[in-house]
């Protein structure tokens, strides 16, 4: 049985190194996949569209995220198991919904809260090493979902909200979704709306930004442009993306996450 | 068998690539753990706390540990088998000795310096790779720990150096041992200081830095406060730290390693 | 089967996570080992020398290597078998050539660019995901290497330039090759070069990068000078380098990648 982690512990702490060491002693024979540890601190969507897209490469197991600004607190603890078999581990805050969705939708909800395989004293601030980790693993073991704590109506689930891109008067007013290590872009918006804006395959946009103004041409790939262009593209994940070659579109455009990018065709 | 790795090496390098390739071709059945390679370089107090409060959650195995500014020089290599049946490899610096009480004390201690399992020529730089690794691996595969190098008294090992809080005139004077990721600070006052202090649950303390003083207040988890709001807790080791919700504690009181916390009950 | 992983992914993406789900998809039975995810994006050089140094220490299996500013572009894909058995999985950019040189060099390469084994659709900018990983992991289960694409005449691959030292009327011309996480620096002298530049053991040499002059001592380990000393050392990888003692020499000389660095025996 394969586990995969997704977490914000990062790389510098022993937090992720303690998960494996847990699931080891309970579960020794589960393989376990970091998916990354690198989501931004706190950042429950980028943790959750990361989980998302990751997932479709990463074989039918347990996938445990664990971003969880609210941890301690009364917020539930969950185990989704969805309509292709995956379970999703980790806290009631929105970061398992888009996966659950694109693994074909919740069929059975259970709140581990208080599951009986937590490593009691549970700490405050820890879940990932006393709940999370642990729960999965039993799993992985062959514990039935069901045993693992109490069952949950699954439209009682904390929403994720997410930023809607719109097309308003032929102009494409996006979001900055995902800013990744090298500075490329993901934006949130549909391949209809995309259509809908006449964009598309060697055209050149406008991309403001703020009050900053730019030129990006839709191309394939970064090589179709010279160092330093600017360009849209369908990144690995086919959602629109702007990027600089060997370049960081974040740098140059001053984007942060959320921030809003506006794009009309020339 | 479970090798575990706890470094300084980074994540930037190969270095614990390398260490990995090592133990693959020495012990091919071995499952290596990463606990972490982001221990400060050189920073042997950080490694040996957080190898100590790691190994709890961590099967018994072979437990390398590799924070070594004295590589190359006449300074000794060890491998300590514990009273729980862990065995403890790395330098005689003081990284291991933490851990090795937590595990009950150094049962046998074995000077691997010049181990018949190194890798020739042994650089004079990269001792995790031609030392360390192989020893450790070699282990794994069965070797006896008596044959890895020279018997040695236990009580000649370097000794490891801590600051020590002391509670004065119903203030607690403590240091900042560790910081993570998240500017979350571990103090080093024991659960007796911390009963004596008159500090609790609920209980309100001004923290002075310096000449700065802060009030922070004693809660259980992060979300018991506001956003920005500064807090006291036991951390997931059980040990007294400081922080603050969804910030940083150690930008906020501008603390490094090794500062003095003063704490008083308000 | 072991499948090795050098990229310029990072640790903050989910880009080697995702690699590894593949993998696991693909040969659940191979054993997957991160050499690094940390070479300098786009940095072919540094790639090529990481893992050409790096192989020495790692079983014989499929090796993997994503350094590729041209992804989405012509240039072709690579997998290379070489004379001691081990098969390099890449980029046709130079990437992979040193590597196999130290392999004993190149006795069937194969254009795996339209690999039967590619996931589809490929994207433009995640091969390693799309092409280079279900490519190794096919070739871990037993595919053969010419079943994998296309046979190439291995003298029509596009070779790797790395800068040359030069003895110059008693001073040696260096470059800075590679500069790791501790700001210690590999120069690219030969043994030869430096044994004829009358460099060695206990020598003192000026040490010119730029119009900045420093005195550097030719010592076997940085515990032989004093905190803050600047020394020559032959490194892990027995080429030559120059470090700080407890410091960063890239810092203190303040060198880059590529920087010159002029050696003259005192």
């Amino acid at each position: 049985m394969i586990i995969t982690l997704l977490t914000d512990y990062g790389s510098d702490d022993e937090f992720a190194g303690i998960c494996h060491g847990v699931i080891a002693g309970i579960a020794p024979e589960a393989r376990v996949i970091d998916l990354t540890h690198g989501i931004g601190r706190h950042d429950i969507r980028h943790g959750a569209l990361v989980l998302r897209n990751a997932l479709d490469y990463v074989p039918a197991g347990i996938h445990v995220a664990v971003v969880d600004p609210m941890v301690g607190t009364p917020r539930r603890a969950l185990a989704l198991r969805c309509a292709d078999g995956r379970v999703l581990v980790g806290p009631d805050n929105g970061l398992l919904l888009p996966a659950a969705q694109r693994a074909g939708g919740i069929v059975l909800a259970v709140d581990i809260t208080t599951s009986p395989h937590r490593l009691e004293p549970v700490s405050a601030t820890f879940h990932g090493r006393d709940l999370f980790a642990p729960a999965a693993a039993r799993l992985a073991t062959g514990v039935e979902l069901a045993e693992a704590g109490t069952l949950l109506d699954p439209t009682q689930l904390v929403a994720l909200e997410l930023p809607r891109a719109e097309l308003v008067d032929g102009e494409l007013l996006t979001h900055a979704l995902i800013v990744d290590r090298f500075g490329n872009v993901t934006l949130d918006a549909s391949h209809e709306q995309l259509a809908g804006s006449g964009l598309g395959l060697g055209r050149t946009a406008e991309l403001t930004v703020g009050a900053s103004r730019h030129r990006a041409i839709y191309v394939q790939t970064f090589g179709d442009v010279e160092e330093g262009g600017l360009i849209l593209y369908e990144d690995a994940y086919r959602m629109l993306a702007v990027a600089v070659n060997r370049g960081s579109a974040a740098a140059l455009l001053g984007i942060e996450r959320d921030a809003e990018v506006r794009l009309r065709p020339l």
